[in-house]
């Protein structure tokens, strides 16, 4: 049902100050920052192999990120798993009685459809679901 | 310096209902659970590509994954890089006076050499790094 582990979403209070760190001390590359007005962060991103590591820093009081940190301190705040087919998905886990965030999908980063699954259905571990929007070129390629 | 992410480590309290979650509701198939007595737990390990998930029950209260869980509840504890040569980054990261818990490596699930830098260093997030290692057979395989 999940191709793959897509990101791992990380709580930052100092986004230029993790990008230094990850950069400096650990040797990645930072291969961007984006704004995601939706989930009022600003993202830093690592790429390693198939998998992103999402620096994740609210740019507001009221954003999720923001909230999760008042409970919990800077830390990992979830992992997002490449899917295809995302509303199949989400319409599956609901017959399923798995409690839900979105029910339907909303864009995240890069412009991908994304949905959260609830803490409470997946033992405290928040879980994305992710599918990658492919843009298909004049020629046919991606 | 770090090739790729090797696994995301989850405190959970009972392996086998989780184990289940991940395989009936998120359709994982979980490859094998394997005891790790240096670390008193109980690894409930799935495959996504070159990316495991450890689930991972505390087998003593004293249990690092139990202290973790009485402060935090369930949900994700660490992140593992892959890396070769283990010794020569942690010689790397005490040079640059990033907090370790270990400064020389131990022995973790699969009998890989694995080393914890500090949470305090890494803002929150525990890290692991992990040396794989490899097996000839007499043919020379691997």
């Amino acid at each position: 049902m999940l191709k793959q582990i897509d990101h791992i979403g990380i709580a930052v209070k100092n986004l230029n100050q993790q990008i230094e760190f990850y950069s400096n001390m650990l040797g990645l590359t930072c291969s961007g920052i984006e704004d995601v007005p939706e989930q009022k962060v600003r993202v830093g991103i690592f790429k390693l192999g198939n998998v992103r590591i999402e620096l994740l820093e609210p740019t507001t009081p009221d954003s999720p990120i923001a909230k999760f940190m008042e409970n919990r301190g800077e830390g990992i705040h979830h992992i997002g798993y490449a899917v295809e087919n995302i509303e199949q998905h989400l319409k599956s886990l609901e017959e399923k009685n798995v409690r839900l965030i979105d029910s339907t999908p909303r864009i995240g980063a890069g412009g991908h459809k994304i949905a959260f699954l609830h803490p409470k259905a997946t033992f405290g571990v928040l879980t994305e679901l992710c599918e990658h929007q492919h843009v298909t070129t004049v020629n046919g390629g991606e």
